[in-house]
C-alpha cells in the first residue's frame, strides 16, 4: 500500500475504504491507471475489510478475486470501498467498488464508478 | 511493466510470457508478492498475448479478469504465461498461468504454479 | 425459465427479480439446490435486467459470469435480483443477489442471501 | 445430473468428463443451450474431479466459479472436462473446458470449445 501511496479514509466493522493518488508509475499505454493497480487497491480494501471482523492474531489471504472494469481509470484520486458480504470462520466473501475522482477548471468535481470486485479470503492463525 | 521490472521472455502468435524479479516494494505482510502484483503481471501477459493477434493500430483493454491464487508467491522470479483461448473481432478471451521460481543452496531450483487467470479483453481502434 | 418454474416478481428499468420454487429435480447430493440451478436463475435475472435497457430488437448474450456461493441453498423459494451496474452500447455489466426464503412451524419466515453474481453481457441486433 | 441426462465418460484421479445430450428444456431464446445448463455441467465435472482426490466420507461444495462463454452452445451433445489444478486439504481449485459436438449430413462431425470455468471447492467431512 505504501508503494501505491494508499491510505485508509474509512474504517468500521466489515468496512474499509482506501484512497490513492494517481501516479504515472502505475499508468498503462493510454495514461490511465493500469488494471493491476486498480485490482491491487480493491484487493487490499477487501482484505482489510475482512481483517476488521477476524479474530486477533489472524492472517488473511485472498483465495481468488474477480474484477469488472467499467470505465477508464482516469482521475486524480482513486477510492476503493471494501465491504464484507459474508463473514465466516474459514472463508469470508467481500465486495469492493472502486471510484475515480476528477476535477478540472472547466467542470465540477466528479466521482465515477470504475470497477467492482468480488473476493474470497481465507482466515488462518498468524504464523 | 517497467515499474514491476517485467520483460518479455517468449513471444509467438497468441502467446506471451513475462518475467519479473521479486521486489520488496510489491510484497505483502508475509513477505510474499502481493496478489495485486501477481494480477498485474498476469493481466499484462494476457493483454500482450491478445495484442499479438489484433489488427494493426488496435487498442486492447481488459474488460474483466478473475484470478485464483493457488500457493504463496515466494521466489526470486515470477513468470506469467498468457495465452489466447478464443480470439475475436470485438472480444478476446485469454488465460494465464503464473509460476514462482526459487532456488537455494540446499535444494534444486523449483518452479511452482501459483496462480491462474482468465480475462476478457476488448479490441478497439487506437485513439 | 419455464424449466425452473421461474416467474418475474419485479421489473423496472435496469432491474429484474425472478422467483422460483424449490424443486427436487435441481437438488444436489445434500438436498439443497444445485449451484447450477442458482447460477441459471441469477444469470437469467441479470440477462433480463440488461434487456430492460437495450434497444428494441436486440439480442443479449452472457459473455461471462462469476458466482460466489455464500450459504447452503435450502428453502422453499429462491429469489434472484438482477441489477444493471453499468449499461453500455456493446457491453453491459450486471450484479445479482440470490436469496433463499424458508419458513417452518417452529420459526418465523426468513430470507437468507445465498449467492452473488457479476456478469458481462453483450448486446447485438437480434438475428 | 439425471435432470440434464449427464453421464460420466472419463474418470481418473483428478479428472472427470461428463457428457449430456442437447435437450430443449434447457435451451434459451435462440435455441442454444442456456448458459446455466452449461455452467451446471461444468460445475458438476469440476466437483466430481475434486471428489476423486478427496478423503473418504468427504463432502465437496463449490465456493465460487467463473465461466467464460466462448461460442454459441449449439450441438447434439455437450462434453465438460473437469480437472484438478491444485488439490488441497481444505480448498481445491479446478478448471473445466466445455465442448459442443455437432454433425450434419453436409459436414464432418466437429467439436468446438464453447466455455471455460475455474472453480474453488471446499472439502468437509460428510454430514
Amino acid at each position: 500500500m505504501a508503494t501505491l501511496g494508499a491510505h485508509i479514509v474509512h474504517l468500521a466493522p466489515g468496512e474499509l475504504d482506501l484512497a490513492a493518488p494517481f501516479a504515472g508509475a502505475f499508468a498503462q499505454q493510454n495514461g490511465y491507471w493500469h488494471a493491476g493497480a486498480i485490482a491491487s487497491l480493491a484487493d487490499s480494501a477487501n482484505g482489510y475489510a475482512a481483517y476488521t471482523l477476524a479474530p486477533p492474531a489472524s492472517d488473511i489471504l485472498a483465495v481468488e478475486f474477480k474484477i469488472n472494469l467499467l470505465a477508464p481509470a482516469r482521475g486524480e484520486q482513486f477510492l476503493a470501498c471494501g465491504r464484507v458480504i459474508r463473514p465466516g470462520r474459514t472463508l469470508t466473501v467481500c465486495q469492493a467498488e472502486v471510484f475515480a475522482d476528477s476535477s478540472s477548471a472547466e467542470a465540477p468535481p466528479s466521482r465515477t464508478l470504475i470497477a467492482i470486485m468480488s473476493s474470497t479470503l481465507i482466515i488462518r492463525p498468524a504464523p
